[in-house]
C-alpha cells in the first residue's frame, strides 16, 4: 500500500460491487482497502477473492480503516443513504451508483451530507463513459446540429431482471431501475434540466408474478430549454430478446437526427439453444478487466488524485432523482408534476 | 362501362388522388368515371392519361354524371368535408383519405351527412393494408400474445415533406398529417380507444422556414383497457435519411414484443450522391400499379360490389379525429385532455 | 369450368404443389383440372380440399383429362424429368419448379421434349417475383449504375430444412437446392452466363445426422461479362436463427452497391419461446394466398392466355442445371470447371 | 527517459504511423525516442507535435539513439523490407504494420534477419485485439461451437481509399490491402493454415481513375483442417457508403453460426450532408488516444517489458504474405494455387 495513493472502500459486494472491488484493485493508483456487505458470506468470499477484508457495516470498516479515503456506494438503489451519509460525515470521498437515492429525501440528506463535510461525490451514471454518447454530445456542443429538438429513448429490460437478477425489483420500478441512465444522458446531452413530467405506467404482469411493481412506464418529460424527452422502460420483455437490455436513443436537432442503438454489439450468435449478441459491457483481457464501469472508477480515481474530470455530480444525482420521483407522483396522480430544477 | 359494376369518382388529383384514379381504373370490378380538381389544368391532365373527363367542382360532376355510384376524396386533410359532405347527401358511397377531417366539427359534419343519406365510408388508414401489421393483429386476436400493455410508434418526415411536398402543411402538423397513421394502427391493434393525451411540442425549425406548424409532437395516450400509446412525430428529419419517413413501431404485451420496421425495404442503394432504401409501397408490375393503397382501393371497390371486408368506418375516423384534435388541444393548454370515446 | 380458360394441373401435391394447386384455383384465368401425386392419400387430400379428383400418375391424368392444356411440376427436384417429358410430348404447357433437373442429361432431356413439341415452358426461379430484385434489375438495365462488377450471394438454411422438411435431402445439396436461386439471380442481374466455376464444400454435420451431402458448398463463378459471382451456401445454420433461411445479396458496379437482405421480413418477435422474423413469402388476404410464387403462377396463367411477358425459360433453367453440375464437378476435382454457355 | 523501459522509435509518419507515436509516447511503460520518414517536413512535424526528433533514414536513427531497443514500422506497405532487416541486424524488436510485406521474398528476407538477430517480431494484424474477435475466438476454443467449417469475410473499402487517402495504391491491391487483415482473422479462429486458394477478380474502375490496380477481388481458400474461407474484398464501393469500410464475417461451425459487423457502430449521423455511421476505431479520452490499434501498441510495450502475450508472429506474417501473393498468382494464372504451410 502506497501511503500516497487513495485508499477505497467498496460497499456492497453484489455483482456490480465486486466488479467496482476488482476495478479498484486492479488500477495503480488506488489501493483496495476492504468490502464492506450487509451479507457476511457473500462480502468475505468476494473480498478473499481479491486478498482484502470484509465487513457488515460501515461503521466497523470506519474503526478498523481510518486510513480510508474514498468508497464506492454498490447497495441496493434504495439503500445508499445510510452508507453515504456516514461515510461522507468521516470525510471520505465518494462514488455513489445511480439513482443518488430513490427518495427525494434520502437524495437530500446524502447531498447535505456531502455539503457540510466537503468531500468530492460522483454519481455513477454510467452511460457516460460510452464513447458513443460522448462523441454524440461532442458534436452536439459544437454547435453545428444546433440545438436539440426531441429525444426518444427506450431502454427496457426482460423479465429476467425483476423476476429473477434483483432481490429487490419490488421495492424499485423501471422508472427508478432504467430512467436514470437514460434521463441522465437526454439533459446531459441537451445540457438543460427536466422542468416537467407526464408518466403513466401498468402494472399487470410483475405483480401477477409476485414483484409488485410496474410493468412498463412511459415519460414524458419538457427540459428548462424547451426541449421534449421522451423515455419508455418496461421491465417485461421476453427472455428470448438477444440482450437482456434492450436500448435505443434518438436525438433530433435542428439539422440533425442521431440513432443510437446500444445493445447490438455487432456480433450474433446463433446457438442450438437460442439467438443472442455478445456483450461487451465488461470484459477480461490480459487478466484486467476493461468497459464502461472500468472507465468509470478510472476517472473517478484520478479525481481522487487530484486531476480535472468533468463527472456527473451530486446536483445531477439530485435532479435525476427528484424527477424519477416526480415520474412516480405523476403516475399516482395522473397528471403532470412539476419538477424543481 | 358495365351497368353493373360501381362507377366511382376521384375528388382530388394530386399525388395520391391520381394513383387512386389510376387503380380504380386498372380494377375489373370497377368503372372510373371522372376526376375532380380545384385545378383545371392539373385535373385535365391527370384525367386525360386515364381516358376520362376532368371536372373543378363536385357539383358538375353530380350534374354530369348522376350514374356516380362511389367516390375516392384525395383532397388536401383539411378540405374533406365540403365534398364528403355533398357527396353523401347525394348517395354517394365514400373513400375519404385519413384523417377523416382536421377538426371535430368538420369530421362530425362528415359523419352526420354519411349517417343521414345511408351511405357506405370508408376511412383511408392505408396501413391496415400492410401485412406486417395484419398479421400482428391476427397473432394479437389469437391470444396468445396476452393484451398489450404498451406501444411505441415512432414516424417521421424528412423535412422535404413539409417544406416541398406540401403546399399546405402550415395548415397542417407533424400530428395532424402523421399520427392518424399510428394511432389508428395501435388502437386497431390494441382494440381500445384512446381516452386520455398528453402532447408537448417544438416549434423552431418550420416557422424559420416558413411553415408555420410544430416541429416535433409527442402525445402519450391512455386506451380504454388501461394499455398505453406513445407517438413521437418529427417533421424535420435530415433529407439524407435513407426513405422520406421512418417508421418503427414497438408492441409490448403480456408475453410478447414485437418490434416493427417500415422503412427499411431489404434493399439499400449506395449511390454516387447517397444512400437510400428503395421502397416498394407503390410499384408497376406489367403495367399494373401494386401496393398497401391499391389494396385499400381493390377492397373499398370490393365491398362496393357487395362483399364483407372489415375495413376501417367513420367511427374510428371520428375517434381518431378526435384525438388528434385532443393532442393540439394539450399542446395549447399544456395539460391531459380526455377524449371523448 | 370454362371452355376457353387455359386447363391446369399439378404434378406433385407437397407443400408447394399444393400451394400451387390453389393458387391455380383461385385465379379467375384459369381452370384447375386434377392434382397428381405418386402418394394417393397426400393426393386424395390435398385435392379434396380444392373440389378436385387426384391421380398417383401422369399417364392416369391425360387418359382421364385430355382437356388439360397445362401443368405445373412441383415433383422433388430430382423427379422432374419423367413427368416433364410425357407431358410436353402431349402437348401440355409447363411450369417446372427450380432446379429444371438435377443432373444435365435430365435437364436436356426435358428441353428437347419441350422443343420438339412446341410447347411452353417456364422455370420456376422465383425470386424473379421478387420485387426487390426487379427493381434492381430495372436500374441495372437503365444504365446508370454501370456494369456489374461482383455478387455475393449467401443463401444458407437451417439445419431443418435437411434432416426434417425434405425427406430427399440426401439427393440434392445446399447447392442444388439453393444455388439455383441465387445464380438465376446473379445472371439474370447481370444480363451474362456462367462460363467457369470453382466450388469447395465440407462434409461433415449431415452425414453425421444420417443425411449423406454436403454441410455447406461455396462456389466462385466467372460470367462472360468478365464480372465475378461468389455463392455460399450453408444447410447447417443453428435453428435459433430468426426464419429457416439466412439470404444476402450483394451487387458491386461500376458506380454503386446494393446490399438486399430477403430474411428480415421488418417484424421481429420476441415470443417466450425464441425470436423471429415473421414470414410473409406467402400468405392470406381475404380468404386469397398472396405472395411471390402466387405472382409466379399468376404470370404463367397470364401467358398461357396468350400475354407477353419475360419469363425464364427453358434455356436458363437448362444453364443453371448445366452450372450446378458444375459445380458438383468442381466439388468432386478439385478444380474449377468450364460451363458450356 | 527511464534507463530500464523499452526505448522505440516509429518509422513511417503518416497516418498510422503518427498514431502509433502517440501511443507509444503516451505508454508509462515505454519511451519514444524518434520518428522516421523520408519525407522531412512531415516527419518535423509529426516529431515536433511529440517532443522528440526526426531524422529521414533508419541508419542515421541508428548512429544517433543507440540507446533504440524497440522499433513500429509503419511505411507503406511495399516498403517494409529494408527498414526491417536493418533494424533486426541491429538487434531492435519490431512491430511491423500488416502485410509483413507484399512479395514473399521480401517477407522471407525480414523472417530471415529477425531469425538470424534472435529479436521479437509481431506483425500488426490489428483485429486480433477487436473483442468481438477475441470472444469469438475463446468460444470456439472453448469447444462448444464443434469445429468451424467455413467463414465468409467481405471487407470492402470506398473508392476514396484507393484514389484519395492512399499514394501508393496503385502498389497494393483490395487483396494485399484488405485481405490480411481477414485471412489472419479466419486462420486464427479457425486454428489452421492456408493450403490453396483461388481468386478471381476484375480490374476496369480503379485504371480508368489512373490507379492500376483490381478493382475487386474474391479468394476462396481451403484450410489445413479441411474448412473453407470465401474472402470478398472491393476498393470502388461509393463514397456515399455510411463508413469508409464495409467488413461482415460470417463464421459457420458445427453448431453454431456468428454473424459479425464491425462497421456499424451504433450510432448512425443524419446531416445535412449524408449519413453516417460515427467510427470509433481510435478516439481521445482525457488527453489520451484508446483503441484497437492503442491496445496493440500496449501489448507490444508489455511484452518488450517481458509479458507474455499470444501476438501475431513472423510465422503468421510470412503464411499471410504467402498466401496473398497466391491469390494474385492465381488471378494471374487463372487456376487454383497450392500455398507452402
Amino acid at each position: 500500500m502506497s501511503a500516497d495513493l487513495p485508499r477505497l472502500a467498496v460497499v456492497g459486494a453484489g455483482i456490480r460491487g465486486a466488479m467496482f472491488a476488482r476495478a479498484v484493485s486492479q488500477n495503480p493508483a488506488a489501493d483496495l482497502v476492504a468490502l464492506v456487505d450487509r451479507a457476511p458470506d457473500l462480502g468475505a468470499e468476494r473480498a478473499s477473492e481479491l486478498g482484502v477484508p470484509a465487513y457488515t457495516g460501515v461503521d466497523e470498516l470506519l474503526s478498523r480503516h481510518p486510513e480510508v479515503t474514498a468508497a464506492v456506494i454498490a447497495t441496493p438503489d434504495f439503500a445508499h443513504r445510510a452508507a453515504a451519509v456516514r461515510l461522507a460525515d468521516a470525510g471520505i470521498d465518494l462514488l455513489i451508483e445511480k439513482p443518488l437515492a430513490t427518495t427525494v429525501e434520502d437524495a437530500e440528506a446524502i447531498a447535505e451530507a456531502v455539503e457540510r463535510a466537503g468531500v468530492r461525490a460522483v454519481v455513477g451514471f454510467e452511460n457516460r463513459w460510452n464513447e458513443r454518447f460522448l462523441e454524440v454530445r461532442r458534436q452536439l456542443a459544437g454547435g453545428e446540429p444546433g440545438q436539440v429538438l426531441h429525444q426518444v429513448a427506450n431502454l427496457n429490460d426482460t423479465r429476467f431482471v425483476p423476476t429473477e437478477m434483483l432481490s429487490w425489483a419490488g421495492q424499485s420500478s423501471p422508472a427508478w431501475f432504467l430512467m436514470p441512465h437514460t434521463l441522465d444522458l437526454a439533459t446531459w446531452l441537451a445540457q438543460a434540466q427536466p422542468v416537467e413530467v407526464y408518466a403513466r405506467g401498468v402494472r399487470r404482469v410483475l405483480p401477477a408474478l409476485g414483484v409488485p411493481t410496474w410493468d412498463v412506464v412511459t415519460a414524458s418529460f419538457t427540459l428548462s430549454d424547451g426541449s421534449l424527452v421522451s423515455l419508455n422502460s418496461s421491465w417485461v420483455m421476453p427472455t428470448s430478446a438477444p440482450s437482456v437490455f434492450d436500448f435505443r436513443h434518438e436525438i433530433h436537432t435542428e439539422a440533425m437526427t442521431y440513432h443510437v442503438e446500444i445493445s447490438p454489439s455487432g456480433v450474433t450468435r446463433y446457438a442450438p439453444d437460442g439467438a443472442s449478441w455478445l456483450q461487451f459491457g465488461v470484459y477480461e483481457r490480459a487478466g484486467r478487466l476493461r468497459g464502461i464501469p472500468i472507465d468509470m472508477i478510472d476517472e473517478f480515481v484520478d479525481v481522487l488524485g487530484g486531476a480535472e474530470r468533468d463527472l456527473p455530480d451530486l446536483r445531477q444525482g439530485l435532479a435525476i432523482t427528484r424527477s424519477i420521483a416526480a415520474v412516480h407522483e405523476s403516475l399516482a396522480t395522473g397528471g403532470p408534476v412539476a419538477i424543481a430544477v
